[in-house]
């Protein structure tokens, strides 16, 4: 942490910071310039935690506090010395050069939906099903999945197919079924900083999809994640989704920087979900091909047999009669990008 | 919901979006323009969710979906013809005309931290003591609060003073605990979509602060409330305390015309935290005179008696020295916005 | 300006920022610690620029580029030690403790509007008259403003009360028309980076009230201002006006907060506009209390005789029976905050 | 335009809305519902400019504002039937399935650098080149660019390759000198609502490269690129470069949904500018494949034989030994998404 003070910061100004800081645990090094003084915080991540807790922005003489150090440790590329994560759920690799297209409906409807979608996805080569049985509704009236049964439907979808089974988890208390079935627990973006329910899923060691916040920030995702990966569990997958702007032609702003940036920043694989962040179909494969072409280590993206007829979110549900040929193009644009291809098939 | 069509759209193209608007319980009604048709999607509350659930602004040939009713039912203005809702907490009231100021600690740190504070919030004027015994924390590596007990510290300061307590609670296991002690549960920021805790507070009927999400919009700010509301608890209160914007100069922006917004589309009583907002002491008497005088229902905000020795956010705290000068102005600015001041003095 | 290098930065990249730094004309000082080596580049504001100019957040090696130094001089508070700069317009003083109420119609329509109006504003109150000739307008079909009529206009009507004029230059080419009237010469949020017209009117000395950009950081309205006042012109207000945020219920969200911060970094008054950020009548009075609350040196309004007939944004005009009322309540809220009123009656 | 009134709305509320509506020029149509009153406002685009100008969504009783029909016509997808504008720029095609590479310095330095990079751009397959003569800086105390100096060596540069050339005007003061060179202008994002600036671009007749601004929405770009359009200058391309969001770990946010969402909006080609979005190097080559995958029709790059040497974002400018790769690689995106390829070899 390096804290600048004003021009005008009194000496008394300064001494408050450094004592605040050593206070706090860690070391005050100060630089005086020619015209302003700089104080560097210099500690490790627990140190620096609890000298950011300060909130010294808002200190009288304060200017700038600048973050010198990364506030996650086990999540940044430096800790594994640029090794990458490879995660292996039941055979299928995502990370580090494998490239996984997860595939399924957005919430599991019935028997007859989930199997033909599990089949379809399955023959036109993606690596994993996802599907959703607790479903977060900004609404109370909204319906809000099938809970148990949802889950039980998706076991015997995997049973039939083989393919892993990507499911969200809403609530601690739910862990116990839920584990019984997901061999990922999806994260939802309201959920990201869910921490009491962040820290539940580390321990179980379940591999975890997490997706980003609405308006998250990558380093507010990447401490996410260091939720998980402090209570001893490495399996995390990170999820970009879309964000909130001021654009309103689309429901979120898909942001693609964040993969190659992700990737900069940490060690752990990337993935997008082109589905909800477009809201429509029509965006979905040029979205899915530009993921792709980006670097994303894998795609999430929602099928459906008959759109039309979906409880929820239809529109944006690629057509299961579309889907063979759409994976070909995705997995052409993520062999552009130089990644291997895992599959069911 | 009125849904809009392209000018483009086919005969197709309309009829399949009527028939997904009746297969989920609304009417449809069609208006054929110049240009354009327009599909009228009426139902109540519950068919209206179902609609939305559809994603239409995804579906082929629509161009637009507007809402015509508002989604929330129970913490709209209309339901109660006008009149707004009165808390009485402990005596002290809140809204329909009544401001409260709640101040108090951010953290609960210690015994003398907290009755001090306690004492001199009550001398200057306070209505209500804040104060956290549970802390969500973007770093896991951060202190997350005393947690039991800081909470039965808490139930010390309020029976030696008689002010209220608000606290905020986090995981929806720590309830019992929490409903001990609090007057008023805060829901934060971060878990204003949490929504199993949401209806878990709903049930327990206890009035509920609940923040705004750092990038929640008005409408889902009151799709939260209506969880808590659905659930048979009506005493709930909003918070605006700063969203997430491209502004860097400062930690949030605040918001306000969210308070005169907010209390015409809601009968809820409105709450404004700028302390959390501003991040810095300088910013909180001039943004705390401006909530007021913008017809705010309340202020809650961070006082400590010493802040250079705090472990969280110091720098936003007010010095408990200047606490009553500066309730002082406060309460006058919301006595020039029209309001009657609730005291515990 | 400090560079932080990366963690894993080489000697050479590291080497590669000297040099870039000291061919930008800088010197370069380099900080080595325990884990990461932070370049300070130090230099005057010119040099600066260039360092600043050369994008080296992108450069490889780099982390973080934080200036140190702002990047603004004369518009600094520094500059003037303190001391804050009064703008005395045709007697009427904005800035350093006086506060000064602007009121007028959106655009100027007709003779009688502008008379009709000025006189009400006059009598109520307001120290200076607003209206527009020349408009900005989104699309190329609407109604553009009635242009040198217009400014014929604002000059009767400054004849007919004394009231100084503010009014809009778009136009470069049009700088000598809109001399001859305006005593406050405004540059609309569209215009805020357009240097070529913001260097014409430095060079003209008049008075210029500059409107924030609709995402425009406050750093960069403070830089718009420096390209005033570096061609000689020292009297310059900065406005703020609303800013584009994700939230949809107002048209956009107006940051108050920019109140109390400007007066920190700068000693130039600042002014609110809350009838453009809320764009409806039922805000402009909560939010100019909130303006005045939070210490604005002036608000500028809009008015109009009959807002049903008006051309342009008629629902977010006050209406001129009720403006005397809503002057004396922004004053008092002004007087909370410690301003003394201009007046031109 | 249609106008829902709220569930409360007197009669008289509609009736206003309905005298300002006819007012205005356009017709208005009532209909009644259960609970809530829908006025369509029915006319042509001028008509509908009229009415959007009345700001009614701030008029007593009004809850929304719906555009119906979209408020540009000439940019529309409909006005060409579906068929999309291919802009032939001395040999060059661009949009309607031709894919066009502009690469070159940020700002044109000196003679040496511009033709050098001139000459590895055009081996390196791109069909035109960029550079800037008149720079728009944030501080007026930055390199503002050589100015006529600049626009000379680029014509030599174009001399001597052959290749069309892109460059920016920012004052139509400037607009004779710029003619004489350019082959295409360039209109940047701060200047993207200078309407005068873009109308005489518009009676110029040259095509214009139209950036969006850096939180313009979709619809205002397609409003800007009316302006041109309606002085009779068909030869608009829309050019997406990042947009200002709430993430501070790179320079803007590149919205990539903007590609396919633009080219089902309107018939115009899309370009995407992944330099100055990204601001830094090791984004450009991912975000490049990343927008031709997603379907655009043209690339603007910058390029720069000695980034370490530029006075000007040096470490955003892909280096001319790997632009030759770069350029293969983008093309074989381009083709993934159906491009033919367009090249000055």
């Amino acid at each position: 942490m390096m804290i600048v003070m004003k021009e005008t910061a009194s000496e008394d100004e300064i001494a408050a910071v450094v004592t605040k800081v050593e206070r706090a645990g860690a070391r005050a090094h100060q630089s005086k310039g020619a015209r302003v003084t700089v104080i560097g915080a210099i500690g490790d991540v627990e140190q620096d935690a609890a000298v950011s807790s300060l909130g010294l922005e808002g200190q009288p003489g304060v200017d700038l506090v600048v973050p010198i150090l990364k506030p996650y440790k086990l999540a940044s590329s430096q800790i594994r010395h640029g090794e990458r994560t490879v995660l292996e759920i039941e055979g299928q690799k995502i990370g580090g050069g494998h490239f996984a297209l997860m595939a399924g409906p957005c919430t599991v409807e019935s028997r007859d939906q989930v199997i033909s979608t599990a089949e379809v996805v399955k023959e036109g080569g993606a690596a994993m099903l996802r599907g959703g049985a607790y479903k977060p509704r900004t609404s109370p009236y909204a319906f809000q999945g099938l809970g148990l049964e949802g889950l039980r439907l998706l076991a015997e979808a995997k049973e039939r197919t083989g393919l892993p089974v990507v499911t969200e988890l809403m609530d601690a208390r739910d862990l116990e079924p839920v584990l019984e079935v997901a061999d990922v627990i999806q994260v939802g973006a309201r959920n990201m900083q869910n921490f009491p329910l962040l820290a539940e899923i580390g321990r179980s060691g379940r591999p975890v999809l997490l997706k980003r916040g609405l308006s998250a920030t990558l380093e507010e995702l990447l401490m996410a994640a260091e939720y998980v990966l402090k209570e001893g569990n490495p399996n995390v997958m990170l999820c970009e989704r879309g964000i909130r702007t001021f654009e309103s032609s689309y429901r979120t702003t898909l942001d693609l920087q964040a993969v190659p940036v992700l990737k900069e920043l940490s060690h752990l694989p990337v993935v997008v979900d082109p589905s909800h962040s477009a809201g429509r179909r029509s965006l979905v494969a040029p979205m899915s091909l530009a993921a792709a072409a980006a670097g994303a280590d894998g795609i999430i993206v929602e099928v459906h047999p008959n759109p039309d007829e979906a409880l929820c979110d239809g529109p944006q549900a690629l057509l299961a009669d579309d889907f063979a040929a759409y994976a070909d193009a995705v997995h052409r644009a993520a062999q552009l990008a130089g990644q291997a291809l895992s599959s069911a098939v």
